[in-house]
């Protein structure tokens, strides 16, 4: 959709230095704009791109305005700025028309609000609610007690069972499951009793939810996801968590029961925390932290794990890890022959 | 289904403190419940909610019952008894009446017994063959030589393919795929061979199987999950893995080729298994381990890795860990300085 | 398929030792194989069951042929050699015949080339173009601009979306999503702005991908997984990564976006990579390996993490390394006791 560079200042507020007659219709990184390209620069890495693109209009603040050989536009948050121009200048593609396709099964006692579309091959039970421009992809399956909010869009074999509420505007991807039984065994003399799962899932608005991800219900009570949090891809939400809003949680994470975490927070890839922890608002957690126990410490930021080393090196590090407690031990007695006190936790090996 | 507390404590066995008339028909958290619900106190962690609890019964051991304000059903494992009653105070949503929705599609070929349900765009292959009671979910795939025991439920979307044995009153989550290829290349010249996966995948009785779990079939001979294991969801088992009877595994977990693990051990999430080892029975591996060694003490208990710290606390630590060898010979040093004996491993880096 | 051992040798190029006339028609373990048996020898761990094998024929080195008991086939490489005979004696069941499933759905706007078979229930959008003898299994869902090569074969309930483009021969197996839309955000004042997702997903030749894998579609430009890549199952790679030719992925990995992997590369299971980065070619890292930073050496081996010890070990050795700091003080302390100067890095903490 082509725009000027005048209109697009205007409509997302930027400030124009450059010809507001120019017009611009996609998007490219820096080095591989051309002069009908919007592109913008966030990350300083990319810096050393911009005295030699050729893009119709980079994006950017205003330290690096003035090195922009071509027409800039300038903000505070080049990042966020690019994401709105871009959603405008490239629409997802057109959403599918309402209706229910002919392949899809709708079962009475399903309730359709107006212009929402079912896919091919999806299904939807009784018991469903579908408000207003809900789209059901092709081959999702909604069967149980299902809410879905104005708007949201299940991309493609999505499944909701059993008891599931979602808000409105959000976007689910395929292969997403909400609503299976949380892990829920009691022990007994013959091996486990399944625990009934009882409860529910319940995602706020503006939530994105990635690839295979999956979320169970609650066992007693809801598993909540609140307004505006974003998940990646595989990751694994289990019974009775509550993930704060506006939280980002980065691929391959997984977040055991009946865990809190805050509002605003950032989890890495990778990250794994245990069951019935809080971790507080605003807390950033590294890529494949191992969360065991509750960070109580508002804005705190948090790691774990040691990076790769060369095989052999590791090995090497490995054997000295597992023979600190001698190292401690001969470390105290030179300690004792010098004469010195050692300290008390020279004999305390407690975590 | 509502029922009385003297009708509960004789169809489970359980020892009632209070009026055997009164009348319960829900469940609740201890701090939730009302004069309707059974409640329940196992872990300790919450028997701060028990002196204010409105409960209309609270199961819970005898250890706990004199402090318990409402009537109580008194046993030795309350988590067990509480699961039975509630499954049987809250059925499952009514199971879909058996017989073959117009959608679904079964080929020739195919084998059902008697009270099969199968769901909508579901599709079963020739060569399946399907127990009494059989429930076989919305969109679910089954395709190849397919055997599945009475009453076993596969919930929705549940693929199994190839060669794939699942025993009676098995409940299998959506997502799930059974009987996918195992991962087995041969290096070659020109890149990899791949070796043709001819095996199974065989899961015995009363096994229960979580969203998006994989566990693919073996490359010669089957990979096996016997009785009543429980899998969480997002767990993936490689070709040739045996599972023994009544263990239980938490979500993303991951074992590779040809590992056998024992009977009744517990896995905490995120662990990860090494291919072609061993663990014994009744093992306990804590969530996050790396398994990379057989495991032969029954019974045992084991971890690894390092829990999160504050980053620059972590960052410090990571540069310690990686410079333990030059701590060593300074260490080493000293001693040698003060006219001791550096241990034999003081020179011996291995693992 | 029932085959002479003279015909094997011919075919695949094998010096035969022992009675060219003998027909073998099935495969088997070393241990389990009967006269109508191939087996074979690669792994020095089986060698112990060689003595005794009633294997019909064993595929073995010349190191190893002598100690053969029964006809051999001796190759430099007898798992490459295993993995053809295997192949060529025990096809993958039938394919499906070409054609279009009744229940599968193709829109007016879809491009089937000669021989491709529909599977049931699937569905294939306008905008899809599929070459000479793809086949498309039962539930899988291809809607976008998608291209797939002559051969390949989606296994049953594949979802292809977006801006997908597939080689030839490549075997994609259940539950696989491609295409769906990256992790990007930008933060802004009132929480996350989505960041548009514009690029695809282009997967080369000879190309398998195991069950559940994601391969999100680039944010601008491309995601490329290139020919002959070997994926194990539940693999995440993000935006805008490209993984070289050849290189082999096992099980639960995580490349975060951007990230390039380079070719020949063998990565193992639960291993997770930043985003950012770039591994050389013919690397080899280690499962469970925490890949934080570029690993430029070309063959370069790599590894990270502690693996597990019985717990209360670990509890021991994981307070001993948080005090590593304070150990480091200690040393120091005893070295200027001793009149010793301590290293520059004593005082230096960082990582």
């Amino acid at each position: 959709m082509p725009a000027t560079l005048g209109e697009l200042a205007a409509r997302f507020g930027l400030e124009l230095r450059g010809d507001p007659d120019r017009v611009v219709s996609g998007v490219a990184a820096l080095g591989e704009a051309g002069p009908g390209d919007v592109s913008f620069l966030a990350n300083p890495k990319f810096r050393r791109f911009l005295p030699d693109t050729s893009a119709g209009v980079v994006i950017l603040d205003r330290a690096a305005a003035d090195a922009c050989p071509v027409p800039a536009l300038v903000t505070a948050n080049p990042y966020a700025a690019y994401a709105r121009v871009a959603a405008w200048l490239c629409p997802p593609a057109a959403h599918p028309a309402p209706g229910i396709h002919p392949s899809a099964v709708v079962e009475k006692g399903a309730t359709l609000d107006a212009g929402v579309a079912i896919g091919p091959q999806a299904y939807v039970s009784a018991g469903v609610v579908l408000g207003p421009g809900v789209i059901v992809g092709p081959g999702s399956v909604l069967d149980g007690r299902i809410d879905v909010g104005s708007n949201t869009r299940l991309s493609a074999r999505v499944t909701l069972i059993a008891q599931v509420s979602v808000g409105a505007r959000c976007l689910i991807h395929p292969g997403v499951v909400l609503g299976a039984d949380g892990f829920g065994l009691a022990p007994d003399r013959d091996g486990w009793v399944k625990v009934p799962q009882l409860g529910g899932v319940k995602v706020g608005n503006d939530v994105e939810i990635g690839a295979n991800t999956t979320i169970d219900r609650g066992a007693i009570g809801d598993t909540v996801i609140e307004d505006g949090v974003k998940l990646d891809n595989q990751i694994q939400i289990g019974h009775n968590v509550r993930i704060g809003a506006h939280t980002a949680i980065a691929a391959c994470v997984g977040v055991a029961g009946s865990t809190t975490i805050g509002k605003r927070c950032m989890i890495g890839g990778g990250a794994g925390f245990a069951g019935h922890i809080e971790v507080a608002d605003d807390v950033v957690i590294n890529g494949y932290a191992m969360v065991t126990r509750s960070l109580t410490k508002k804005g705190g930021q948090y790691a774990s794990g040691l990076p790769v080393d060369e095989v052999h090196v590791w090995r090497h590090m490995v054997g000295r890890v597992k023979r600190l407690e001698r190292l401690n031990e001969r470390v105290k007695r030179l300690e004792q022959a010098a004469g010195s006190e050692p300290p008390d936790d020279a004999d305390d090996p407690r975590d």
